[in-house]
């Protein structure tokens, strides 16, 4: 009738971790410095697994009370593995096999790996160890003091801070890369090769259309949303999750799902790779758009090449690549009635609201685009806005020095411009988001050149397999997504964004296609002449 | 609308690790030993920490494509902890500490630790590499062949396998404590101190008494099952499971819960004790009593003294210690009908089906007593016999080294002797159980051993208390987890188990007020003469 003595059982399994097969890493020795390499490389994975699964624990499920060793634990290993990022014995190897005659030999996952890590392990090097500290303590400082003057919409909290985190993000970019332009270097951080010429040239077609295409979409009428309101029950929303990451192409036997604060994607290797929802009860298309980003992320994840694993190729390094592929799954399909069209009746099933609620009412209610102040809330369309003015405020720090009690106007005056509106207080303006708090600055447009790669891939996406409204209405996303793989996922962080492009796309980035879309969709969705 | 963004900066915050604050624990350079050994134990805690989270994340989420990669971590991190708890720089504090002048000076809980952390690493260091390997690839085999064989039914499959592992695991006890008695040894890894004299003496009593009891509860009328049969909705199980947790005062705050195969509880830390459950659609009451055991298990650890944090009394040391306090839950509490009498109406709130049953027939249900084949699912009387039996089978094995393949018949007699029922097959015999196909033995008596402290824990309550009963009723339960909290759980490991019961109940084992209990409960319930 009960089962009581299993707990018991796994006790003693547990109680048994400690007399596990032993093999002595370090005695096994290795002819070649690739060898060498590869096992350093694979003791490197050990410590990012353990750091990934302590932080994916840490935002699903950690109790409050064991908050404090969790945290000792993520700064040992933290620091265990910055050690192993840093130590001679790596410098040495790295040197060794980026030498002409050896790097000749290598393949390309391991070519690259051996750049991308000799450049970190020499930036490293040049930062002196006394500025590093300093460094890292005005940052989780200047985040402590963000946090309190976002609640109480106090810049002037904040102010000092982001003064001292700037002018030392400065210096570290400095001492990174000394001959280099500071913003650019930063902008490379987060995608590789990217500098603010190809932005700014990209940027300001953007800067040029969206405004009078945002204006003709609000002199036309606004979607009713009305129809939406209710209360949606949680363990429902969850199966529409499943069913959503499943026909999107999630693989749930190489990846898992859990409930946290704000929803992410987590890679713990190319078998798991796991997404979290936040649920609300009185919006459940919240939890489902973020089901279909966050499982674009895990696609990708999932599909990588498994011969780059624990190389530079598998990890998740250029952030506006992946951040294209949540968004082709949210935006560029998710939010098309193509996409809903052969799932529809299964969502009234699980949620059954909606089977008072026509289609048609519904992908006009996905497809609310109108100014807001908040980034994190606002439609594919002003999202672009948002992201233009923060560009535009971070070159003014980094390229006109503009001093920080400046820049709260600064930031109302360019929201104004680009969106018509104009914030009441900081904590719905600059003081919003986290980013510059502590120091990710460079950060921000890689959410924007993601939506333009998007732009890119759908037309070459189009001309390869035809129109994606007719691949989705006959239920045949399952080639969209296979497609994706074979272009991109697969090689993981192998190639630039630029040179995805070049491979997908045969030219260069552009913001054109982007615009071509927004156009082409809002004028027959909202009715208005192109 | 939708909040897409979050993601990013998820990953942005999972970007930052390799630059958290880095501070150097060699640099910190100790004056006394002592000060050493401690910063040695914060850096083992560190491994098992993460050997726990990739413990419970493996059987809670981990899915099947990451398996592999999950294993290479365990085996990577269990190979570091290994080294860690045998190296010669331990070693050496533990031998200086441990000399009078030092030792004396030190507080009860590193007392404990210094000599159990020197025993073992002296057993360890008198076992010979080779040795040590060849036995754990013997123990990974001989598992992989038990599970063929207990599928198959099929025990000569697996007696190779037991023979090899047998004789191996009395040369590794040979090798670590070549002056004692081995099977002593054996008992004494997981019961610190006990011996089989003293176990000897207390199951003598056990296996007089029992058997004429149960004839008498089979001779009564068997309770009626009926009334519980139907499908339970699992989401409305596991509510039911945070209230009988919370009931029994599991801290929310400092734990955690998750499905797994079988339920267990881990011990993260003092403020993180997790425990597992697995639910049946037809079966209600195997969740709820998992929940109060592993609750049990869980209110144990989560109510050590913190200022023992590191020590060897904060570890799970007394598997029968541990076990006296999740079936002190289960079965002294948890199958009383006063223990439900507060709850039973919220049971039926959550549960409607309860609705139906009285509470007088769902306590004979919970309190169903009949001999039975398989350990797991036996009733808390039948279950000291199935414990009986294997000790009785161990002693055999170890003092008068029966050979293997007469072990399933000898099995098959004991059955028939101490609970009246031949297995027709070892798959519902001998084969039933793993923890011999790992060389666990001296494991079994453990849970026997916590079902007689429950007996003497229970009459030491009610001398000091009163009756539990009458506490039960007027909804008091919080003083009896307060009183065992103060009594037995803030010491942890610290006391072994004939300490425990010498400062709780002032005497020695014995199986008297098992006995009593036993006697007194089912005859009540049952309607017979003592």
């Amino acid at each position: 009738m009960y089962k009581s003595m299993n707990n018991t059982d796994d006790f003693k399994q547990y109680w048994f971790y400690g007399i596990l097969p032993v093999t002595d890493n370090e005695e096994v020795f290795m002819n070649h410095t690739l060898d060498q390499l590869k096992a350093y490389l694979g003791k490197m994975r050990q410590y990012e697994h353990v750091l990934s699964l302590l932080y994916w624990d840490m935002n699903t499920m950690a109790p409050e009370k064991g908050m404090e060793t969790r945290v000792g634990a993520i700064n040992y290993f933290s620091t265990e593995q910055f050690r192993l990022s840093t130590s001679d014995e790596l410098g040495e190897m790295l040197r060794e096999l980026s030498e002409p005659e050896q790097f000749d030999t290598l393949d390309a996952a391991m070519q690259l790996t051996v750049k991308r890590y000799l450049r970190d392990y020499e930036r490293f090097k040049r930062i002196p160890e006394d500025f590093y500290t300093s460094y890292t303590e005005a940052k989780t400082r200047s985040e402590k003091a963000w946090e309190k003057a976002k609640r109480s919409s106090d810049f002037s909290e904040f102010a000092p801070h982001l003064e001292k985190v700037i002018s030392m993000t400065k210096e570290y970019v400095h001492y990174m890369e000394p001959d280099e332009d500071p913003y650019d270097v930063l902008l490379g951080l987060y995608e590789e090769g990217m500098d603010s010429a190809t932005i700014d040239r990209v940027f300001d077609e953007l800067k040029e259309e969206l405004p009078p295409l945002l204006k003709k979409i609000e002199e036309s009428p606004k979607p009713d949303l009305r129809a939406l309101e209710g209360s949606y029950d949680i363990n429902a929303q969850k199966k529409v999750q499943d069913m959503l990451l499943r026909y999107i192409g999630f693989d749930a036997d190489a990846g898992a799902t859990a409930e946290s604060e704000h929803p992410f994607t987590l890679d713990l290797c190319i078998g798991d790779v796991r997404v979290t929802n936040h649920y609300k009860e009185d919006d459940p298309l919240s939890a489902m758009f973020s089901a279909i980003h966050e499982g674009g992320h895990a696609i990708f994840g999932q599909s990588i090449d498994p011969a780059y694993e624990n190389t530079a190729a598998e990890k998740v390094e250029l952030m506006g690549l992946h951040e294209s592929q949540s968004r082709f799954y949210e935006n560029i399909l998710g939010r098309r009635r193509s996409f809903w069209t052969p799932i529809y009746d299964r969502l009234g099933e699980l949620l059954p609201q909606f089977r008072r609620i026509p289609l048609d009412t519904f992908c006009r209610a996905i497809n609310d685009v109108h100014p807001s102040m908040i980034r994190t809330e606002a439609d594919e369309v002003t999202y672009c806005l948002h992201i233009i003015l923060r560009y535009e405020m971070e070159k003014a720090i980094f390229r006109e020095n503009v001093p920080v009690d400046q820049l709260p106007r600064l930031w109302n005056d360019w929201m104004e411009e680009l969106l018509g509106i104009r914030p009441e207080n900081d904590g719905e303006g600059i003081l919003q988001d986290m980013h510059w708090s502590d120091g990710s600055f460079g950060y921000f447009p890689s959410y924007l050149l993601g939506s333009m790669y998007d732009g890119m891939f759908l037309e070459a996406l189009e001309d390869e397999m035809g129109s994606v409204d007719t691949i989705l209405e006959e239920g045949r996303i399952g080639e969209i997504t296979e497609w994706l793989n074979k272009k991109i996922h697969r090689y993981g962080s192998l190639y630039t964004s630029a040179e995805v492009l070049q491979r997908v796309c045969g030219r260069e980035l552009t913001a054109r296609p982007l615009l071509d879309y927004f156009n082409r969709k809002y004028s027959e969705l909202y009715g208005f002449k192109r």
